[in-house]
């Protein structure tokens, strides 16, 4: 194991000083796929100062295209970190009260093992040469950093989307690690609908020629285009149908009159091709297979007999699920499943279903009542938990 | 003017002998966006005969990728005709009772005029120096074809989606030629939504290399992959999320494991994949634009003084709204604020909500209560029109 506090990454065709810490975990790692990889390094950032008992951890898990810059500002893009509404002294997560821990996913692109990292075998990147990994996969690796930290009980796990996706892993593979959990805007498993986006964003990407068959580090080039296209098709399904007429409607970019043509007339192709562009600048097409085939895979209820309230079966761990009316990708429906089957085993839950028109993406934005939520909840749990209640439980 | 029974067109790298009628405008047609064009040539298929007096003509209009092979064998996928269901002898829409005609939009690449024709100043094709045309040229071509034809008003216009974009755009430009208009399933304006989801298939086509800047059929390229991948996102626009579950679910194709790669783990997953394929070889990368162009143009009230009732003062059509309850492309809403701008004018219209879980593609679907609401509100037309109320007010 090694501890680094300085690490550059490669992301196209810029190499970049990443700020943050990350360890180097030499063994082999067992994988879902049955397969067994390593090493495996972790980039994570951190705020707050852990106490002495280490018992005000919070683990914040971030989404498909999310990364371990919480709460400081991006050091590629330069805007603020992405849950900085969240996470910061006196704000929901409180970083005078917490320590607060976030990692780069594996098969990501910002500091962590994914595909953009070099094979110590072959010298080259791993590009499709990475094994196929899920999100039990991802956690297990974030078990490693939290054992390594000497934490034996996280007091908190929260996070939206795939965040989400890994709270609930979580709380299933380690719930004695587990104080609460807050899995938000998310699913116990990914539909057909949400298959088929994704689906469609990686066959954009593979139809690129510059994608090289996954090669294209080694030859100097970017899917540029593939990879917009994905990150326009599934900015769409962030966003709700009144959030897009909100902020665009059919108002027209710069000009008074169509153009009869096929520039930006309207304010929402500019804005679709700005997120495309930007997005290209921080992103790996092979990390966006990697994370979106992740995705795909996850069913926790596969994993239990096919029944999803064996997966929280005896689960000692006090649940927030968390929804977004208008958000179509992981509608209330969905989160309200896990809710059905937290309750069929009479676990310790709550459900908050938030009036947004905001989409799927309203986890990331100021919504009052949605923060209002979480602050509540997590100060309900340290209620407990720092006095004496939770944290008798972890010896 | 000159009629045709025969005729061949170009699709990808293949000549194509279509059956069906065409003829030839040579005068040139004025354009919304001010500029003059032509010739124009009108493709065109009918089933049923048309009276003596002319009153039986039932014009219906297609959608993005359909086409006048309403009711009959597809010419290139060998498939029924897109509304068999609903157009044929004894059907909601009888071809014993009435002459049914549809022709391909321009801008299309069945027959009709497009940026895939030659264009006869150059001897190349147009590609992309086709003009940029709206749903109002497309029915400014069609009333050419209708009057061509010696109809004076057209008993029924009827089509769902982008058809029912031109069956209002009927009614308000020549609502002395329309007795009855039934718009399914579609808008007065297409949505932010809407437009951001063309855009993101747009982008796909020109991102591939093989578009060659819209001029690929000079370079002997077809744009395979982009067309692909544009389709693949429109499919998903089309089905509802419980279409897709039932259809689909999380079922595997042909495997009873995760295979941990990018091959097509899930039936969801081959079948976009094979949609992607199959739509390529029965159409063309540039119509696709200018189709979807037109679409995003389409805004009734905009022309109209930004009020949607405006359009529809004193019309004398009888309309009949259909919507579809999982119909997230073109929802109820959308639908009903056609009928309430029609309601605000005392117009004549009646509304059906369909309980359907297809989503968009409902009205091409074997759904039993859309098919009565159809064949309901065509007979009680019917009665009227052909009891001489309507009939007298042709001449």
């Amino acid at each position: 194991m090694t501890d680094t506090n300085c690490h550059k990454i490669r992301i196209q065709d810029k190499t970049v000083q990443l700020p943050g810490q990350r360890v180097l975990f030499e063994d082999p790692m067992p994988l879902d796929s049955g397969l067994s990889f390593g090493p495996i390094e972790i980039a994570y950032q951190t705020y707050g100062t852990l106490n002495a008992d280490k018992t005000n951890a919070v683990l914040i898990c971030h989404a498909l295209t999310g990364d371990q810059f919480v709460s400081e500002t991006h050091p590629i893009t330069e805007k603020p970190g992405w849950w900085s509404l969240m996470v910061g002294p006196g704000k929901a997560i409180d970083t005078e009260k917490y320590f607060v821990i976030c990692s780069s996913v594996i098969g990501g692109c910002m500091g962590s093992t994914g595909p953009v990292s070099v094979n110590p075998e072959t010298g080259n990147p791993y590009g499709l040469n990475f094994p196929v990994i899920t999100i039990g996969d991802m956690v297990r690796a974030q078990k490693r950093l939290i054992d390594h930290m000497g934490i034996k009980k996280l007091f908190c796990v929260i996070g939206g989307s795939m965040g989400g996706m890994q709270v609930l892993q979580w709380a299933v593979s380690y719930p004695e690690m587990v104080f609460a959990a807050i899995p938000i805007a998310t699913a116990p498993r990914h539909t057909a609908q949400n298959i088929a986006f994704h689906e469609v964003g990686r066959q954009a990407i593979m139809a690129d020629p510059d994608w090289c068959h996954g090669a294209y580090l080694e030859k100097n080039k970017v899917p540029r285009a593939g990879l917009s296209v994905a990150r326009m098709t599934a900015h769409v399904t962030y966003l709700s149908e009144p959030a897009l007429h909100r902020k665009f409607g059919r108002r027209l970019q710069d000009r008074s009159n169509l153009t009869y043509g096929f520039d930006a007339d309207f304010q929402v192709e500019s804005y679709l091709r700005h997120q495309g562009y930007t997005f290209v600048e921080r992103f790996d097409a092979n990390s966006y297979l990697y994370i979106t085939r992740a995705m795909d895979y996850f069913d926790l209820a596969a994993e239990h007999k096919g029944r999803l309230a064996n997966a929280f079966k005896d689960s000692p761990v006090r649940f927030c699920v968390v929804s977004f009316t208008s958000d179509w990708l992981f509608p209330t429906k969905a989160n309200r499943d896990i809710v059905h089957a937290l309750n069929a085993v009479a676990a310790d839950v709550s459900f908050v279903e938030v009036e947004s028109d905001a989409g799927h993406d309203a986890f990331l934005l100021d919504e009052p009542e949605f923060h209002e939520t979480i602050d509540g909840f997590v100060k309900g749990c340290a209620e407990r938990w720092f006095n004496g209640h939770g944290k008798g439980a972890i010896s």
